[in-house]
C-alpha cells in the first residue's frame, strides 16, 4: 500500500541472539523496524512482557501491528507497536451523529471495505437535539451521555465482532468525526460550557488516544484518532466531511451542504473556508411529517402525480406496501403537488373544497391509500415543510451573498447526509429549495463525514491535511442576519417571489 | 532550579476566553506552556477530563505538574502533563536490590530530600539470589516474582505517605535501579531467557512509563524511568552507580567497587568502561558469620584486640549489648585478630590447645561476652571469610591486570555498597582484601545506585548521558580466567603470600 493506515499489519524476521550478539529482545525488534524505516517505535509494557515468548515461538520471525502517531511537533513520523502475533488487523471509522452512528469496518492490510453498520445513537431517548443531551449534562448527571454513547459504540462494535465472526482484539485503529458536542461525549470531556457565553469547547484540536484511555472494548493498545473542531458549532463532521469533499483544494469557491439533524453548509476553495450551521434539517429528514420516515426499507422516495386525476404513483424502497416517506421522497412529493396543481405557490391545497379530503381535523393529500394502509400529508403538514425549504435557502443566499459572491460563481454544490444520497435535484430546484443552477454541478457524497473519517483511517498521513482544513475554517453566526428574514419572506412561496434569487 | 527534574509543579495564568478568543481550553493551556518553552505537551485523557472545571475554579490560573519524556529519536524534550490543581509534587528514587529495596523521597519543587527508607525485598522467602528466583518463574509460576515485588513496592510507598502524611496521588515521578533481573521483575517482564545460553535479556535500553503502566499505586500518570541494562549481568544499578560515581567523566582509569549481595567491579574512565562481577559478596555483608548481620542498630561495627589478652573491645550501632556483627566490624574483627596473635597467616586461631574455646563442635574465638549473650567466630566462619575476600582480591588484581594496568595506574577506587559506608579501610587493606595503594585515593559513597537514580529523577537531562555510560560498557566475564585461580590460592593468606600483588 501507499498510504500508511493509522494501524497495519507487518512482518518481521530478527537475526537469531548468539554468543556475539546478545541484544535484548526488544532492542533486537527495534533495531529492526527501524532499518524497515520505522524508527523509535513506541512499545506499549503489555507488549513488551509477551514478546520474549513470542519471538521464541516464531523462531524470531514475528507479526507486529503498527500504529502510526503523527507527531504533533514535527512533520515526523511515530510509530506505535500494538499487537504481535496477530496476522490480521481491522479498523473502524465511526460517524458519530446526533441520531444516528455509521461506522465502517476495512482490514487494514488490503484496505478492503468489509462492512458499513449503523445504529440509533442510544442518547436520543434523553432528547433528539444535542443541547437538551448538554443540559441533561448540567444538571447533576454529568457522566451520564458519555456512558450512554459509550455503551452504544462498544455494543456496535460487539455486533459488528459477532457478525464478521472476528475477534474485538483485533481491531487495531479507530477514527471518529461527530459533532463537537458528540467528540465531547465520547472523549468524556466536559461540555457545560459549550451553551454559556463565550462558548468555548474543552478541546479543539485533533485527539490522539488509545482504546484503553478511552474504554472502547477493543485492542486496548489500538490507535483512536478524534477528528478536531473548530470551536463550538463547527464539529469534526463538518471538517471530514469537507476532507472527503475534496473542497479544500478546489481553485474556485464550492457549496457544501450536510443536511442531518441540522443544516450545516460550507463555502470556500483552497484560501478560505466558511461555515454556517441551520436548523432547518428535521424537516428535511422527512421529521416535520407524520409519514415521515428514513430512507430504509418501505419508504416512498419517488412521487408522480398524475395532473388529471391528481393521484400520486409512489416508488418504494424494497417494494412492496409503503410504511413512510423519507426526505427525497417528500421533496418529490411537494415538488410534483405544485406542478401538478394539488398546491398553489404558497403550500395551500387547492380545487373544489369539496375534493379535498381532510384527515385530522384539517385538510390533507392522500399520498398512498390501500384497503390496509392510508399514507397523507395534512395542510399544516405541507406549510412546516415550506418554512424548512425556506430556511435552507435563504441560509444558502444569504451565507453566499455575505461574503460577496453569487450562486452563479460557486463552481460545484456537494449535497451530503442523508438528502444527498437519494434527492431529486429538479425537484429541489423546482421548489426552490436549492439554488437553480446548472446540474451538472451537484455532487451528492453520502455520508461524508463517515467517509472523510475513513480516509484518514486508511491514510494517516492525511491528519496534517485535517488540521489544515480546521485552521482555515471561519464560523458564521448567520442567526444574526438581518438579511436572512427578509429573504425568508419570498421563500415561504414554491419556488420564490422573486424568482431571480434562486439564480444567485 | 537550573536542571528539570523527571517531574515538577509550575503555575500557569491563561487569558480569559472572550468573544473575541474563544480557544478551547485544552488548546489555550497548550498555548501557553507553549509560550512558557514546553512545546507540544501530551495531555492524558484523564487530565482533560477535569480541565474546564479546574480552569473556571481558579478563574483561569491553574497548578500543574509536568512530567519530562525525554524523546528517544531526538535531543529534543517532550512534556507531558501529569496532573493539574496539585501545587505540590514528589518524586521517589528506588534501588531494587536483591536483599533490600532502598528508597529516596524528594519534594521536586525545592529538590529537598524529604526522607530515605528501605524494606527488605519481599522475594526473598522465595530465595536469597536472583538466580533461585528466576528458576522459580521458569516453572510455572511465570509472575509470582513480579507480583511479590510490586506488592513489597507498593507496601513501601504506602508506608512513606502515612510516615509523612502525603497522599500517593502527589507522588508524580519514579527513577528506579535494579540489576538486569530485578528491573525485569518490576516490569513484569520474562526472564525466562537470562539464563540461558546466550543470556539474552527482555530489554536493555532504557523504560520510560507510567505508574499506571507498571501498576504502582500512586498518581496513575506518574513518570516512571528505569536505568538501561548493559546485558543479564550488568543492570541499572551498576550503571546509575557509576553515574553517581563520576567514573564516566574521569580522565584516567578509576576502580568502582560495589559489594552488595554480589561484587561488581567496574573499571574504566570517560574513554572506556569494563564491568566484571562476582559472588563474593554474601561474606563481606557478614553473610559468612552466625552473627553476622546489616549495618543497623545493635550491630558491632568497630574492634579492637588487646594483644596482651587477646580481649576485644567492641563499638556497637546505637550502643548497648550487641546483637551480631556488620560487614565493615568483620573486616575489623580479622584484622584485629590477625594483628594481635589470635589467628596466623593462613586464618588458624593459634596460641596453646586449652586457651581456644570450642563452640559448635570446633574451635571458636569470643568476640563479646557477657552475662546474658555471646557472640562468637567459629574457625570454619573465619576460613570461609577469608576465602571471601581471597575471591574479592584475586577478582580485583586480574580485572586490572587484564586491561594491562596495574593498581599504582588506578586513579581513584569508589566503594559502593554496603560495605562502602562504614569500612576501616587500614584493616581491609591488612587483610588484604583491598588493594594497598594510598588510602585518600579510596573514596567511600554509600549505595551508589539509589544515589545515581535520585541524581537522574531530579535533573532529566542525565537520561541521554546514562544511555552513553551503558553503550559504553563492556562486560568482561571472570570465571573463565585462568589466572583468577593462581591469585586466589595465594589470596587465602593474610595479607597474601607475595605481598607485593597488593600494591599492583
Amino acid at each position: 500500500m501507499k498510504h500508511k493506515p493509522v494501524a497495519f499489519p507487518c512482518h518481521v524476521k530478527l537475526e537469531r541472539p548468539s554468543a556475539l550478539d546478545k541484544t535484548a529482545d526488544r532492542d533486537r525488534l527495534e533495531g529492526q523496524l527501524q532499518r524497515m524505516g520505522m524508527a523509535h517505535v513506541e512499545i506499549p509494557l503489555n507488549v513488551q512482557r509477551k514478546l520474549s515468548e513470542a519471538l521464541r515461538a516464531g523462531d524470531f520471525e514475528l507479526d507486529v501491528v503498527i500504529g502510526v502517531k503523527p507527531s504533533k511537533s514535527r512533520n515526523e513520523t511515530g510509530w506505535r507497536l500494538i499487537d504481535i502475533g496477530k496476522a490480521t488487523t481491522y479498523g473502524l471509522a465511526i460517524d458519530i451523529g446526533t441520531t444516528n452512528i455509521e461506522c465502517a469496518m476495512f482490514d487494514l492490510s488490503t484496505a478492503e471495505k468489509i462492512l458499513i453498520h449503523g445504529v440509533e445513537n442510544p442518547q436520543i431517548k434523553f432528547g433528539h437535539d444535542v443541547l437538551t443531551r448538554v443540559q441533561r449534562s448540567m444538571t447533576g448527571e454529568s457522566s451520564l451521555m458519555s456512558d450512554v454513547l459509550a455503551d452504544g459504540i462498544n455494543r456496535m462494535i460487539r455486533g459488528i465482532c459477532e457478525l464478521k465472526n472476528i475477534s474485538a482484539d483485533e481491531i487495531a485503529a479507530v477514527t471518529v468525526a461527530g459533532n463537537t458536542i458528540e467528540t465531547h461525549f465520547f472523549l468524556g470531556l466536559d461540555v457545560r460550557n459549550i451553551p454559556l457565553s463565550p462558548y468555548v469547547p474543552a478541546v479543539n484540536g485533533a485527539f490522539f488516544s488509545t482504546a484503553a484511555e478511552i474504554g472502547l472494548e477493543m485492542n486496548q493498545n489500538a490507535s483512536v484518532y478524534v477528528f478536531p473542531n473548530a470551536g463550538s458549532y463547527v464539529g469534526g463532521d463538518v471538517i471530514s466531511g469537507i476532507l472527503f469533499s475534496g473542497l479544500s483544494k478546489e481553485e474556485r469557491p464550492c457549496l457544501f451542504i450536510d443536511v442531518g439533524t441540522n443544516v450545516e453548509v460550507t463555502l470556500g476553495c483552497r484560501d478560505w473556508i466558511m461555515v454556517g450551521a441551520g436548523a432547518a434539517g428535521p424537516a428535511l429528514e422527512g421529521g416535520v411529517a407524520g409519514i415521515g420516515k428514513k430512507a430504509e426499507s418501505g419508504a416512498i422516495y419517488k412521487v408522480k402525480i398524475n395532473s388529471e386525476n391528481k393521484k400520486a404513483e409512489v416508488e418504494i424502497i424494497g417494494g412492496g406496501e409503503p410504511t413512510g416517506i423519507c426526505g427525497s421522497g417528500l421533496i418529490d412529493l411537494v415538488s410534483e403537488m405544485f406542478s401538478s396543481g394539488v398546491i398553489d405557490s404558497s403550500g395551500t391545497l387547492c380545487g373544489p373544497e369539496e375534493d379535498i379530503p381532510e384527515r385530522m381535523g384539517e385538510k390533507a393529500y392522500i399520498v398512498y391509500g390501500s384497503a390496509e394502509k392510508e399514507l397523507y400529508l395534512t395542510q399544516s403538514e405541507i406549510k412546516n415543510f415550506i418554512l424548512s425549504k425556506a430556511a435552507m435557502f435563504s441560509f444558502l443566499y444569504v451565507f453566499v451573498k455575505s461574503v460577496g459572491l453569487t450562486f452563479r460563481d460557486i463552481d460545484k454544490v456537494y449535497v451530503a447526509g442523508a438528502l444527498g444520497c437519494g434527492i431529486d435535484l429538479q425537484s429541489a430546484m423546482n421548489i426552490g429549495m436549492m439554488p437553480d443552477i446548472p446540474k451538472d454541478k451537484f455532487i451528492p457524497l453520502g455520508n461524508s463525514s463517515l467517509q472523510g473519517a475513513a480516509m484518514v483511517l486508511l491514510d494517516s498521513g492525511l491528519v496534517s491535511e485535517v488540521d489544515q482544513i480546521a485552521k482555515k475554517i471561519t464560523y458564521r453566526e448567520m442567526n444574526e442576519d438581518g438579511e436572512l428574514m427578509s429573504v425568508l419572506q419570498g421563500a415561504m412561496f414554491i419556488p420564490h417571489t422573486e424568482p431571480d434569487l434562486l439564480k444567485g
